[in-house]
């Protein structure tokens, strides 16, 4: 079979989806549901059976019937067309498949940026230089113990070991050396690394593994500089863009599914540890550490650890305390006799990442309340100050994302980022990943718009709410007469954000009343998170709101308080910290002490369980309207019209 | 090719040696010098070529042209025949080889028996039993925790880590397990083996890796008791029989050598677990503790470390401590994560085996001066009470092991092991590995004699020089006529032990005056080492001499005494303690806080570097007469005849 326009081609067993072969010929197709007939996010069009121009009913005779689920994500056009659902669809001959842009997973390229965050350097591994005696017939002491004497006089070395691998190589490198030698020690404790020559630089990976997207920070371990930085789509997307998803596929493949993905992402990061060290000039050998950071899911899957018990009641982990593995145990290439540091997860929702987040936001070290909220397919929010900390979690579903939205996709070139709607005309103008201009001034079609990712599906409702074209519950203003506000052919309305002529994909970006209402879900359920947290602390407010996450660099702070996503707070009290968790990972790498303020802190903090909470159902649905309670937010006035709040 | 009579055949390269060959399809052919064309073991009959009846010239035709090296090992009428050196004939087209009895390697069935030590069990790794509380909301604690907090709690066993491997299986052993499980924690730290079902009874391996000889002992770590015992010729015995042959053999195959080494012990270590467990009726995986020792050559080959820098003054090791190691970053096939202890070594030729020796005879809390004896390839020395202790290694040569011995040969069956002579009639009666009984109660040809191992090596010296058929000097008394003191073809007496109908390989086997020499220089090196140390330690006598190794358990002290190869010591005062180094390391399987003694006795002892002190060649040269000062060695009053003492 043929996959377009992609040009990819190979023999796949008969009976496999469109999906699988994609996989197994190495085709990026976009998927949410991780092929469950869900999200309809797969579509394709089969061209061709044989290779030769067929009509449409033998066209589909190379593929399985048609599947009820798909009426609902391909219309009768579409199907005339020849379009199915990727993950619907078996073969049963030769096909050849067009994969439209809209449905390619496009490569991620928005850079979680490393913080500006000033962090001490004590790494847990450091370079020194001895020089050693030769070894003689009245000191015929062993190499190890010759080495480890001169670290332990010169140096204070105590107790020392030494990797296998390492030893193997040891009696040739010393002499190489003519007995001066460079060795990398971890954590004072283990030789993990001999050079026959002295080293001026040595290197580490810092690593943040997001349910959707893969940061890699080479660090100096010298300096502390940030010396490369990598990003990818994590592989495992292709098997669902959320944790459960993925959950579920290792669940219903018990004997591959765990493998399949733990594969995809040690080849992932691999890729990155290539890429990484290919930018930064520097030889795999040469990173001599590694930190990861990733929610528990990812965290579970990185380590080969079926997640199943993390996805049901009670959810519970394999494992909270962080670990020191081998590199070579995980698969990793960077130098083999190198450690891979864990950091700690919290609970089954709330992981190393949110670790991350705590090691480089130290609210328990503060006297202010802090409300930490990281942003991502799942919201994990942290609240308190030196006296109390408590984390939860809260499924905020994937919209925030800009999945299971009608137009939306992942922050990727062609993505609307950015949506502002003059409240005179209703016009709206809009900026896409990828393009220097906003719409209004670029030309016709040179937008190469796709659909709108996660920070412009948040503006989209605080402006459709300042310019009164949607109410305060969300619904929108059926009176209002302009050609972007129209009734699609169920009968519900929707706002057109960009025309047809204007996109590459030849279609009117909308966006739906489901879309608003998914939207509304998601600030809801942080709101109401974060509202009973408040209330299980005895608290009223807070002092300072850090929003983390990707999706934060982006994060418009106005339209976040206008839909009511955060408890009330002056505005300049609110501050975006970028990927907080991918720069704990980075401050774990260059602190040996903040992975053990790390462990210490992952055990400290107590942990809410948020979905058998029987009080979040009532703060959520009282917090879905928008603001849900406009009194609380004087600030807003001179940023939403009177006759809105007044409503 | 075909190798006869075993019937192995296979294709093989052009240009291989026969020996090479023989590697390569499995045939064991004896090689003592590792092929460098100066033993003579390997000694094979050219049968046919192409399969086909030749005459001779067209049957070498088939391989290289004979070399001047074999003129030395092969006369004429065996050329004639057809014979070859295995490591000299080169292949050039199909051959068809006949290995002859004596050039066989046969399974060595010596076993190194476990003595009668008494240990105090403590082993590294215990089996805890547990219920765990099962997860609830209330207490959704990680599984690692959960079970870590229970041992705490009921066992006391704090700051615990659990092995890679294990913690993937976690979460599914539990549940399988109902919550009741087993755990085996290794030095109360790191859980490597959880069971969803009690466990009765755990195991352990002891094995002593000796340049000859691999004994492994199977023992119940619950109980203590030896469960199963296997033993081995150690694979590497093709490559040599000494350690510096398999030094120099690592060091002209620069790439190769060692690794292919390596995979021999390896290999045959594998292969003894595999027996071991089959013999004791249990699975592999129930193996999860092993602990090894072997000289320091064989540790570095065992660990894949280069050896050439033990080979050559100063004779540095890579290292002395010892070492916990994954089995299965050695490619051992226990229990995927259990660890290996090897013990520490002493000097680049006192290894691990001669720590064992030493917690096993425990000089270092003795009052008594003691005088441990190694008896190997390499003769191992230690000598001091609890004040103070040191350790030598003497150049024996293998002619104790019956190697470099014009019919020595391992001591399997068909081995000479004891001979006496008559003094009325210098008849000989010798006894053969195998057979009940003596030769002289046997019929003619039915004792399948093959050749003289050690301890029948020291008998004949012994005996020879008693019924003065050698005289102090070690040279045959040439007035004596009796037909088995026969001049050979070189002019040069040689003394029959076994006429040739008494034999399976249908020639006499004799002594030679090179083979005296040869015992002379080996009893006199372990007699001088003794002596030197003696004076070191500034004392002229010791209370105890302790022998062990495989050939001691054999040895007779009477003929170690009439030889000289002993200081002055009343005969009652000798032990025999057998293979002390493999008790040592079922020892430290048994009892961890033998472990640190191991480590601490390892540095404590002082190294004496014997083949660089001028005074040893002294005493060395002194000490080849027989008994080299006969005033010293009063107590041979009545075992040796007066008028010899009084030569």
């Amino acid at each position: 079979m043929v996959f377009q326009p992609s040009g990819r081609r190979g023999k796949v067993a008969e009976g496999r989806t469109l999906l699988e072969a994609s996989r197994e010929l190495g085709v990026d197709i976009d998927s949410i549901c991780g092929g469950r007939q869900s999200c309809g996010k797969c579509k394709v069009r089969v061209e061709e059976g044989r290779f030769e121009k067929l009509n449409i009913s033998s066209r589909t005779s190379h593929l399985s019937a048609w599947e009820l689920s798909e009426n609902e994500f391909i219309d009768v056009n579409l199907k005339a067309e020849g379009y199915r659902l990727a993950c619907a669809a078996r073969l049963k001959g030769d096909v050849l498949v067009f994969v439209p842009e809209e449905s390619r997973a496009g490569k991620q390229v928005i850079r979680k940026g490393p913080g500006e965050v000033a962090i001490e350097l004590n790494p847990a591994v450091k370079i020194y230089h001895v020089e050693l005696p030769r070894p003689s017939l009245e000191d015929p002491l062993g190499d190890f113990e010759r080495l480890t004497r001169e670290l332990g006089e010169i140096h204070g070395l105590k107790n020392m070991v030494i990797d296998y691998f390492v030893l193997l190589d040891l009696p040739d490198i010393l002499r190489k050396g003519e007995w001066k030698v460079a060795a990398a020690v971890w954590n004072d404790r283990e030789i993990i690394w001999v050079r026959p020559a002295s080293v001026e630089e040595w290197w580490g990976l810092a690593v943040d593994v997001g349910t959707t997207t893969v940061a890699a920070y080479l660090c100096s371990l010298k300096t502390g500089r940030v010396h490369a930085i990598e990003s990818m789509m994590n592989p495992q997307v292709t098997y669902g863009e959320d944790v459960m998803s993925r959950i579920t596929y290792a669940m219903t493949h018990p004997r591959t599914g765990l493998k399949e993905m733990n594969r995809f992402i040690i080849e992932g990061l691999n890729d990155l540890i290539f890429q990484a060290a290919k930018t930064g000039g520097i030889d795999q050998e040469e990173i001599v550490d590694m930190t990861l950071v990733g929610n528990t899911t990812m965290h579970h899957l990185l380590l080969r650890i079926d997640p199943q018990y993390i996805g049901s009641a009670p959810f519970t982990p394999a494992l909270h305390r962080a670990m020191d593995l081998k590199a070579r145990d995980l698969g990793l290439k960077i130098n083999r006799s190198a450690y891979v540091h864990i950091l700690p997860i919290e609970a089954g929702f709330v992981g190393a990442d949110n670790v991350g987040v705590l090691i480089c936001g130290e609210p328990y070290r503060k006297d202010e309340i802090h409300l930490i909220i990281d942003v991502g397919t799942n919201g994990e929010l942290v609240l308190g100050n030196k006296e109390r900390l408590v984390s939860a979690s809260c499924a905020t579903g994937p919209a925030l994302e800009g999945a299971q939205i009608t137009f939306g996709m992942r922050a990727s070139p062609g993505a609307i980022e950015r949506v502002k709607i003059d409240p005179e005309t209703l016009e709206v103008n809009y900026k896409v990943i990828g393009q220097e201009s906003w719409s209004q001034n670029s030309k016709p079609g040179k937008t190469e718009t796709k659909g709108i990712c996660g920070s412009g599906i948040l503006d989209v409702l605080g402006e459709l709410y300042r310019t009164g074209i949607v109410d305060k519950t969300g619904a929108f203003n059926r009176d209002l007469d302009i050609p972007r506000l129209r009734t699609n052919s169920e009968g519900t309305p929707e706002f057109v954000i960009a025309w047809s002529q204007e996109t590459s994909i030849g279609r009117n970006i909308v966006v739906t009343q489901h879309d608003i209402r998914q939207i509304q879900l998601a600030k809801a359920a942080i709101y109401a998170g974060a509202k009973l947290m408040m209330r299980h602390l005895g608290i009223d407010r807070v002092d300072r709101v850090l929003i983390a996450g990707a999706f934060g660099s982006y994060i418009d702070r106005e339209e976040a308080l206008t839909i009511g996503m955060l408890p009330d707070i002056p505005i300049e009290r609110i501050v975006s910290v970028g990927n907080a968790a991918g720069d704990g990972a980075r401050i774990a790498l260059l602190n040996r002490e903040k992975r053990e303020e790390a462990g210490w802190i992952a055990r400290q903090v107590e942990y809410m369980e948020l979905t058998t909470n029987e009080a979040f159902q009532d703060e959520f649905v009282a917090a879905l309207h928008i603001p849900h309670a406009r009194d609380k937010f004087p600030h807003l006035k001179g940023i939403v019209p009177d006759e809105i709040l007044n409503q």
